[in-house]
């Protein structure tokens, strides 16, 4: 190779892999797979139950029409290249065809990908496998047959240029010779020239395959040898084994038309074992993205263009839970995809319960299971199959299959060819099903839904969201583009409503333990029982959030009932310090003279029943024509709040302070961390807040004689809902510390800023003091059910112990402490605080790694849209310059700017003219950074 | 034999039938296994993968220290007797301790109690499984060995005549022959008589055993002819094949201390099937009641009294779902007793995933998997098991198994010894865990819990009920009898908070669905967008109890939280209805004139948070002392009641009423039915409550012309916590009619009384009309997560829908509709409206049959210690009578009723003087008719 083409070349690699790493980077945040046709996976119960045999027969069932394509996909292929199920229903495809189909025209392909270098080199140096298709029969018309290798690295440069020239035109060369080495591209003969849009489209989708798969090669292959001979290093290597066949059927195809069978191995490996170990025993590992974004690009090329019928069926390797090549279950592996399965199960002893089991696994990580096929075996386990599946999904049954190497199969595949035609029709009708569901979706929930904070007449249907399903951090979100249906994956930045934790694991894991949880113990009582889960519960709770001060454990539903529970805790223990008790006050009836109020800070939310709405500053949740009993029984405080406003993190003091002090200068903060130092409570700072607290409770208490200030409520360090105000924590912490001078009970709100929102399980950790009373929600379980918890000290507590019944706190809800939630909470908050589990856990601090890129972030801040900055642990919000009616809730000023944030494949939810990107405690910053990436490019764009 | 004995043989036949039925239904509501020794359950991933030499192995190693008792049994065996799993572990832990422990004495036993008649035939006859045994070589000692047959239905007579000799000493013959036919029973040999007092105990147990089996006989034995000859009819038959064998050891035995091996087969079928097919294929089938009672009987009598140490597995059949003899799968069938898991997993190719979805259908049955077991097939499948498992379930490897059928495994035994021991122990460890977990609950219960509306002065420790788990309707509570660990069965009969509802059948099928729902769902953001359970259930709420008048779904976390949001909907419907609507309400601080009061029912409730107390009259719950913040921001009517007083149906008027009208005669009614009947519309009743009703609504009007009644709010038919009191249903249609013309919304408050609660899906079919607002919760997921609904009309909606979202409504709480609730709800409400899941159902009515008998409730209102009763759809209720301090919420009164009635097996809470059943819309009429008469039991002796 002469030095100017290897420069060139070396240059097109490094551009080749630039764009090759941006899409597997864009794979992780995003993608989209097309639902335009359907797709299943193939899954067994076991090995060897006849995967491939379904496969083929499907294929053969389906093509009896004319016009279509039926994409066969084998990502994992072991015992390679002696085994290989692509090879298999191409061959017994083609040879069914010529049998018994004389009068169609079809068209074969099977391709392989990608190969181990051990077994690679069995196909390049002529394997037995070679020469396996020679002995299919033809009936009439030609086969040929044409194999292509792109083996080494510089094949790939070649692949890459060789782009342009298919795209060119029809002038592409044919060549039956085995091409191999490098030197140009020669694309195989065209079997359709009359329809050269098809035949070009089919040539570049055979080089993309190859290009998309190159990136395996890069990995593993760059210790191969350069020496225009193919040489078998580690690693996965380019194969780019291909044939192809067409059978001329007797009647006019052209007027018919071809049906066409595509089939595909992606990776194969040459030991006849578990992907995962002929992975490390063969150093030739596929991480998981890798093998989706190559599957996802097969279903791309071959289906999102496809205008007539097509069909897909990817097909597992050994059983439903065995291990991929990075040893990741396949039922996990290919779960962000969700594609509808059909179940092989077995026919044998024992193949009910293995069958019901693999399908058990299938549900647990969400698969649809649309069909069970098995093999008869004389033991009639279609009867306790269907039984088991309440006959809803149905049951077909194979002819027993002939055991000796010698049959062909060609009487079997014609015996079962009823049971495959069923199977289709079951698997069509499924489809159909689905993407009819799927689009009538919005009206219906634009007809039949209530939403909470939406005013329905905002939201025609075509905004309505429809989602698939979620995994991990990400929805699934259904969508129609220019009236092709796809399903396209969307970051959950509002982390639904502030609640998401889990990454795709732990959404798994809770999966089986929410199974447990359910089948150990449904739902049962709590008051004066013990169960497992509650107990694991609240032990975890007061060695967690609660620990050095709380002492008792209040279940209850949500947010709003743990901080009315709160606030009834906080209203007795006051009243019981200040002695204002009597007999009378127990009774039924009882009224008193004093007007209990809680102090609270201004912008702070603490739920939507009434009594903790009475705790919040009045606002537009709670005028007179939205709660018309609202009356704002607290007294509310303009509290200092801090945020990075064009670089730099600035304090803003609320007017009263501003006029009491005139001569304050600005504060600002070089760094973050400084803002949360303990050190500033001997700052000047900390009298003029202190000041400003005492001067206030006591003009409330003098200015009436029966007010008192029974507990104060804050959220610590964060205002959610408020607009992600990020209050000073100097003036939280000498707020707390005036009240417990003045024996009013302390609320912590910490509903929001709970279990790592914040980067600390508890942000007790920023304000450096505790509560008396603290109120949990949210991420506690995970995001997967509503749980709350109101913490509280033993002296709490001991405010509601006595001899009568009605001293105790009378208040609960019928599903107090349930078992599924607490065994979600258990499982997150161990799950989260677990640096084997939890890799952003930086152990010895107990805090989350720094998640949001802070020289992103601050570039963000610098932006003109931008008017200020918070970021803190999971969360990275952002206000908006906004002016006049554009600020506040009602601003629907962020919708445009979010709107084509969706179509980057990030859902966000505005607060006004506020939003906010938030992740889970277990999120990579490497996606955090991706999406900040794709909001900044969008906020220059405005 | 002479008619005399014939006669008295009929009469304990007779008796013993009904004992022994008497004790099947015993079992059904209630059962006790015993926990003081490990009981384990041996499952594999299917069939032949070493179960039994699991249990041999282990056999081996729990006996190699003297003085203990290793009990194996094998519930179900087929290709019996050839094959037999009991013998086999019989035989050559015999053989292995006759090899390598000469030092130790055992003793060893193998018992089959029953057969098909089929396999009983290959036993009688002297099958080849008679002679096997003479080959085991014995070292020193001498193996005796006796069977004894008791196979037809004298022979029953016999053995329990023989009871009381067995009982009465040790004068028992030592018969090494078999005995045969009918006559006196001959029971074997007794191994140690210096331990008399366990011989006759085991000899005992032997021929309870035979009683306790001999249900089947009756069941297909009849047939049998009685010709002192054997004879082999259809059904299950007794077998009573018994061995036994000593080994005297060269260490002094009498000081060490023996060993004891008993084994047992419960049931055996001749084919080499699944138990359900020979089951079938037999004529033998064993329901799975009588197969628990066997296994429940089995365990009582080896291991209640069992002082020293014990150790029991029980082997099941194939693989963990393989259907048993009834059809139902193993897992299931078993789950009732939950016994931890050991699971015998695959090491072959495949064997991963066979492993791990085993595990996984194990853990949706609630089971804990103590341990995994593999054979070594070279594979390292342990690695993948293990990082599945995240090693918190150990996985063993044991030794790979000869596969050549002369090898009698004495090596490999030897070999895998260790294992075995690190199995043993495994296991030990994690049941003395288990057991001291349970025992330290209630302390840490007491210590860390803060219950709801709960006394904690009032609850000692001791009195902390420790719930194991649910199975249907029923708990698994732990006991500490006489110093012994038990597991009770509590019958649920308050519905925990009257939320439950599923059976065992759709627990099992529920928590497949939460796995499934949270593996595809989690949890998704609710506004704007759409998921297929919201939808599926929106829309089966619209088509079921929503039905005619309801068109939109508003979702929240509880009863309470729907409620205040109802409240919300039908205050600003008021507000728009009558044009007190400006812009100024609508904005923030908007105050008004106006003071909106609901009307309501006193006794009536509607949940715990402020918002929803609101709406009731002033009760302990809403004193200063419990709610500072509490109003009472409505007017409360006195309603009639309706209630069988000593075996009559009576109404009781409110006093303003019958001071109105003085000369009303006492209403009642004949049936209950006639309480509902729409024809008591046009009754002079009718027109005193319009009167009543009418008035009341004037008055509070007319004085001050502030206050509207701004909506209704009604309990129908039944107030739940208010004591479960039936309000006349023609009372309140009067009042909602009344309502309606005065264009007043009306919400129904269903979270009690719908989803067939009360017999029908909605009680709107029993007061006979519509809301425009209801709430549903509890019942509504079947009893398995938090979900509520406040369904509403288009009208409705409509004062919502406006171009500013401040008109919306502005209420919501983080989980709404969660997916793992929606879910729950669907499969819960499909499946009580299903009569092929439901049988309680009758299809035309859509109403539940009577549950509780009807002669038995009048019997139970005529008790002198019954005040009255209600009942209705699933509840029962009795208010006992009571007098001064007794009465009334606070009262403690019931309290000693109901321990005793925790005894019997029923877990009730009062309300007060009053104290209720309630059951399932699935449970069988005969639960409850077995709960009733528990209850009347105990009511006859106060």
């Amino acid at each position: 190779m002469s030095p100017p083409t290897s420069t060139l070349f070396a240059a097109v690699l490094r551009c080749h892999h630039h764009r090759n790493h941006h899409h597997l980077r864009r794979f992780i945040s995003t993608y989209s797979l097309p639902l335009s046709h359907p797709i299943y996976t193939i899954w067994a119960a076991n090995t060897s139950l006849g995967k491939t045999l379904v496969s083929a027969g499907l294929s053969t069932s389906y093509l009896s029409s004319p016009h279509r394509k039926f994409l066969y996909l084998k990502p994992l292929q072991t015992g390679f290249p002696i085994d290989s199920d692509s090879l298999f229903v191409y061959s017994k495809f083609g040879e069914f065809f010529a049998r018994n189909r004389p009068e169609f025209s079809v068209f074969a392909s099977n391709h392989v990908l990608k190969a181990s270098g051990l077994a690679s080199k069995d196909v390049f140096r002529g394997g037995s496998d070679v020469e396996r298709d020679e002995n299919v029969s033809c009936r009439n018309g030609v086969v040929k047959k044409s194999e292509f290798f792109l083996s080494n690295s510089e094949m790939k440069g070649s692949v890459l240029g060789s782009e342009g020239l298919v795209r060119g035109g029809f002038g592409v060369e044919r060549d039956d010779n085995v091409s191999c080495g490098n030197g140009a591209v020669k694309k195989s003969e065209f079997f359709d020239s009359n329809r050269a849009e098809l035949s070009v489209f089919d040539a570049d989708c055979e080089l993309k395959g190859s290009v998309l798969g190159s990136e395996g090669l890069v990995r593993g292959g760059f210790g191969v040898e350069r020496d225009g001979n193919v040489s078998f290093g580690n690693g996965v290597v380019n194969v780019g084994l291909y044939e192809e066949r067409r059978l001329q059927g007797t009647e006019n195809w052209e007027m018919k038309g071809y049906s066409k069978l595509v089939c595909k191995t992606m990776y194969g490996w040459k030991e006849a074992l578990s992907p995962h170990l002929v992975a490390e025993r063969e150093n030739a590992r596929v991480e998981d993205d890798e093998l989706l974004g190559m599957l996802k690009g097969c279903l791309g090329i071959e289906l999102e263009s496809e205008k007539g019928g097509a069909f897909c069926v990817i097909e597992t390797a050994g059983g439903v839970a065995s291990p991929g090549p990075s040893g990741s279950l396949q039922c996990d592996l290919y779960r962000p995809f969700r594609f509808p399965a059909i179940l092989v199960g077995d026919g044998r002893l024992g193949g009910i319960s293995a069958t019901i089991s693999a399908y058990e696994s299938l549900k647990l990580r969400g698969y649809d299971v649309v069909a069970v096929v098995i093999e008869d075996h004389g033991l009639v386990n279609e009867g306790p199959l269907s039984s088991y599946l309440r006959r809803r999904v149905p049951v077909l049954v194979l002819p027993p299959i002939p055991k000796e190497m010698s049959n062909n199969l060609m009487e079997w595949f014609q015996e079962a060819l009823s049971t495959f035609h069923s199977l289709e029709e079951i698997m069509q009708s499924a489809f159909v099903e689905r993407t009819s569901r799927l689009h009538d979706m919005p009206r219906k929930a634009h007809d039949f839904f209530w939403w909470p904070f939406t005013q329905h007449k905002l939201v025609p249907e075509e905004n309505v969201t429809v989602i698939d399903s979620r995994c991990g951090e990400n929805f699934a979100v259904h969508k129609v583009n220019n009236n092709v249906d796809l399903i396209t994956q969307q970051f959950d930045a509002c982390a639904s409503w502030w609640t998401q934790g889990p990454d795709a694991t732990l959404q798994i894991e809770l999966a089986r333990d929410m199974g447990y949880a359910t089948a150990r113990y449904g739902h049962v009582m709590f008051p004066e029982n013990v169960y497992e889960p509650a107990l694991e519960c609240a032990e975890l709770l007061l060695e967690g959030v609660g620990k050095g001060w709380a002492s008792r454990v209040y279940f209850s539903d949500n947010g709003s009932t743990a901080i009315e529970i709160a606030l009834k805790m906080a209203l007795r223990k006051f009243l019981f310090d200040h002695k204002i008790v009597s007999d009378d006050l127990v009774a039924e009836n009882s009224e008193s003279h004093v007007d209990l109020k809680v102090l609270a800070l201004r912008g702070s939310y603490h739920g939507d029943t009434l009594g903790a709405m009475e705790a919040q500053a009045p606002s537009p949740y709670t005028g007179f024509y939205q709660q018309p009993w609202y009356k704002g029984r607290g007294h509310f405080l303009d509290p200092p709040t801090v945020a990075m406003c064009h670089g730099v993190w600035k304090l803003s003091l609320p007017q009263e302070i501003e006029t009491q002090n005139p001569s304050l200068e600005d504060f600002t903060f070089s760094l973050r961390e400084n803002i949360f130092k303990e050190s500033r409570d001997t700052s000047n700072l900390a009298d003029i807040y202190h000041s400003y607290i005492w001067k206030t409770l006591h003009l409330i208490i003098d200015s009436s004689g029966s007010t008192r200030i029974g507990a104060l409520i804050i959220e610590p360090v964060i205002h959610g809902a408020g607009g992600m105000e990020m209050v000073d924590p100097l003036f939280q912490r000498v707020l707390v510390k005036e009240c417990r001078n003045q024996k009013i009970p302390v609320i912590f709100d910490e509903v929001f800023t709970g279990f790592w929102r914040l980067g600390a399980e508890s942000a007790t950790e920023f304000i450096r003091c505790k509560p008396d009373i603290a109120c949990f929600a949210k991420l506690m379980t995970g995001g997967i059910v509503p749980l709350a918890v109101t913490l509280a000290s033993e002296a709490v507590f001991e405010a509601f112990v006595g001899d009568s019944k009605l001293q105790a706190l009378l208040h609960g809800h019928s599903y107090t402490a349930h078992a599924l939630g607490c065994t979600a909470a258990v499982k997150s908050i161990k799950w989260f605080k677990d640096s084997k589990t939890n890799h952003n856990l930086i152990s010895e601090a107990m805090l989350l790694r720094e998640l949001w890129d802070p020289d992103l972030v601050r570039q963000i801040s610098l932006l003109p849209a931008v008017h200020r900055v918070v970021v803190l642990g999971t969360l990275c919000a952002l206000e908006l310059q906004a002016e006049g009616s554009n600020a506040g809730y009602a601003s629907l000023y962020a919708r445009s700017l979010l709107q084509k944030l969706r179509e980057d494949g990030i859902y966000m939810r505005p607060l006004g003219n506020v939003i906010y990107l938030m992740c889970g405690p277990c999120t990579s910053p490497q996606s955090c950074t991706n999406l900040l990436n794709k909001v900044y490019t969008r906020l220059e764009e405005l």
